[in-house]
């Protein structure tokens, strides 16, 4: 675009679409003079034209009609912020089809249906930018575009949820319990009334799915990911890995494993108390990247909120303005889904904490010892506390050397059967994040 | 460029050289599936053409002659990799004369020169890049000019130098004096044999000054940047200030004050040991910034090296095929440097870990403090730990409240003509970092 007016429709005026109406009013002469461009928001659509945002908006740029931006040629860009996976695609095919670019913050849109909407914009000649999907403010999308894109990626290993960090900080830093943080996380804002799809590790997982295609060069699914949530972590197991020297975080991992294939998953984490990533807190997020060239590279920041999230919408609307985000869009090849790239969990060689509620008595040791090492599962630590509780059940905790996923659930499934055991064993994979030190 | 070939001729063929060449031989398929562009070396030119280096050119492309780039007008790119502000700045001006784009990591040329540089460019309707001149494979220029571009920076905080950082992590970690140190960093490759524009802060200084161009928006000059090296610092002084909770760092600073000026300084910095800055190892770099929307931003990786600096000067070179560079230089206004807008350091507002060798006898206490106190300096702590040295001298360690850099500069000179008081006062600022937290 040669242009250095460019005017800008959005859809959705909620808490990211007001922080990018606050930039694109109150910002505008600072992006003036760092970029040459004139941006100006022309219009705004929402169901919801009353309630008050903490923005004014120009005169008259609210409305509920979309084809207030669809209709009007001289926009040139659309932000959709409607979220969710079925209001939010029509609005962005209708907006690539009516000659527009768009901007998005939309992870989940994007992780289920990427694929068909990169066609569509490529069909129409227009982008899709969407680092604001992807970790709140940091500009981990470029940075995996641009930034590295000389290196071969061998492994991305991110806090991408504020949520689940900000409850696991919680736990780990005050002693609360699992609920009672979830608590404190909706009282601060860090988590939604309804924080399904934060816990359950979906979020992040959603992210992961977009950044792995970019990193890696090829499309994968949000169902390629697997995912185990935080839900029902006890604060036991988190002091347990204290002592030991581990934080548990809920890590996002996409590794190149020696054969190649790429090994894609979510869930709880105990690391290294003294690595970059276990002392990120709070609500922040963090990517740990990995390539040939570089190095080990963190990135870190806030990864969701009003303004961090807006941060990174403005600067993509920037990068299309300037024709950056066509050139990078157009440039980069995603290879189509291809399931025999992916590595199954089952093969996932990892090493494990364990707690299993042990009735204590002689001879128990030596049984579920015995199952170990039946699946070749070598203990690397054995914590036992002395004295059974008032049920004569006493937690043993156990730690791992490397094994094979597959070993690790069938031995677990045996060992839950043994009359000595009660419940289920707590199993939670300690990441070995690689290191890059002098 | 609309040519999908893109044609690079490099200049310097060293450390860095070597693994430009590298990247641009061996991993160029990469490149491609990520860029869609096909990069060639197409020319190598220095004065040394004989050693044998760690990659196989690619034959006949190394040359002492740099017409063979100059005068070659399908090579599009010229990669200055000479270093030094003389040599390297005449060839920099041929080739941007000559109708080729310019990547360099060359920060004391552009530190020095910058200005001059880039109006040579614009005349030439070309530009420069640069993300390999501040912190290696980081792309802490990209995040500045693009991923934060929507934000008013409020500060940067930076750990520039791989090798300063590298002596005082080792100083810290492992107890060394600094002539230990140095030594091992140099035995590691760390540390240059003529160590001197790294230890005195002039390196990270060079940094400081071309990234507070683009934070700011404005031009200041290397000999803007108040400088203090690591030279001389004291192992005492470390682990004193570790038992008080703090780590020191050479930290570069750019801070907009509340009266909107700008504060620019590399020196020795204790910061709180927990702070993420602290945490930085061996010869890694890191970089804060806080932006008004997004908050608090970290950027770590390694800042300097063969391969982790290719990295940067190859995605320069992709940015440039691109024409995404030229796009960001030609949007970007820094304006001429203006002294007004710099504060003094003088001025400094800061809080002072001071330390004195005290002759052991009544009343001592009473004569410095008193000093102290007709500057208006408050004292937060006093480590004064039992018993004298044999020459009747004890070591005493002051830390301050917020004080004026003007305040404490006279007080100390007043308190070194004391007679109860040896040596010049050690005084270490300590830095506190701004906090985002939750």
């Amino acid at each position: 675009m040669s242009d250095k007016h460019i005017k800008v429709g959005m859809v959705g005026f909620g808490i990211v679409g007001t922080g990018v109406a606050k930039l694109l009013t109150e910002n505008i002469e600072t992006i003036e003079q760092k970029t040459g461009l004139k941006l100006e928001l022309a219009a705004v659509v929402d169901l919801d034209t009353t309630t008050t945002r903490e923005v004014n908006l120009p005169e008259g740029i609210l409305s509920d009609d979309l084809d207030r931006i669809l209709k009007d040629d001289s926009i040139q860009i659309g932000i959709e912020l409607v979220g969710g996976t079925t209001v939010a695609k029509d609005i962005q095919i209708k907006m690539l089809a009516a000659g527009k670019n768009v901007v998005t913050a939309n992870k989940a849109l994007l992780a289920e249906h990427g694929a068909e909407l990169y066609a569509v914009a490529r069909e129409n000649n227009k982008c899709i930018a969407f680092e604001a999907s992807c970790a709140g403010g940091i500009p981990i999308v470029s940075a995996i575009r641009s930034g590295l894109v000389a290196n071969r990626i061998g492994g991305l290993y991110g806090i991408l949820n504020g949520t689940c960090n900000y409850i696991l900080w919680s736990m780990t830093t005050k002693g609360l319990d699992f609920p009672t943080a979830l608590k404190q996380a909706q009282d601060k804002g860090y988590a939604e009334a309804d924080p399904t799809l934060d816990i359950n590790g979906s979020d992040a997982a959603h992210k992961l799915a977009i950044l792995t295609g970019l990193a890696f060069g090829s499309q994968v699914d949000f169902e390629d990911v697997y995912l185990e949530g935080i839900e029902g972590l006890s604060i036991d197991d988190i002091r347990t890995g204290k002592e030991m020297g581990y934080t548990l975080k809920l890590l996002a991992i996409a590794e190149k494993n020696d054969d190649d294939r790429i090994s894609l998953r979510v869930h709880p984490s105990f690391i290294a108390s003294e690595s970059a990533l276990a002392r990120v807190d709070g609500p922040f997020n963090a990517v740990s990247i990995f390539g040939h060239a570089v190095g080990q590279t963190m990135f870190y920041g806030r990864g969701a909120g009003m303004m961090p999230t807006a941060s990174a919408v403005v600067a993509d609307i920037i990068e299309i303005a300037m024709g950056n985000s066509k050139n990078l869009f157009n440039g980069q090849t995603i290879k189509p889904r291809n399931e025999s790239n992916l590595d199954d969990i089952d093969n996932l060689q990892s090493r494990f904490y364990i707690r299993l509620m042990v009735e204590d008595k002689p001879g128990g040791v030596a049984k579920y010892t015995k199952i170990l090492g039946e699946y070749e599962i070598s203990i690397s630590g054995v914590l036992q506390h002395e004295g059974a509780g008032p049920d004569n059940r006493v937690p043993v905790v156990i730690t791992t050397n490397s094994t094979v996923q597959k070993n690790m659930t069938a031995a677990l499934e045996e060992v839950q059967q043994l009359d000595i055991i009660s419940g289920k064993p707590v199993c939670i994979r300690i990441v070995d994040i690689p290191e890059d030190r002098d």
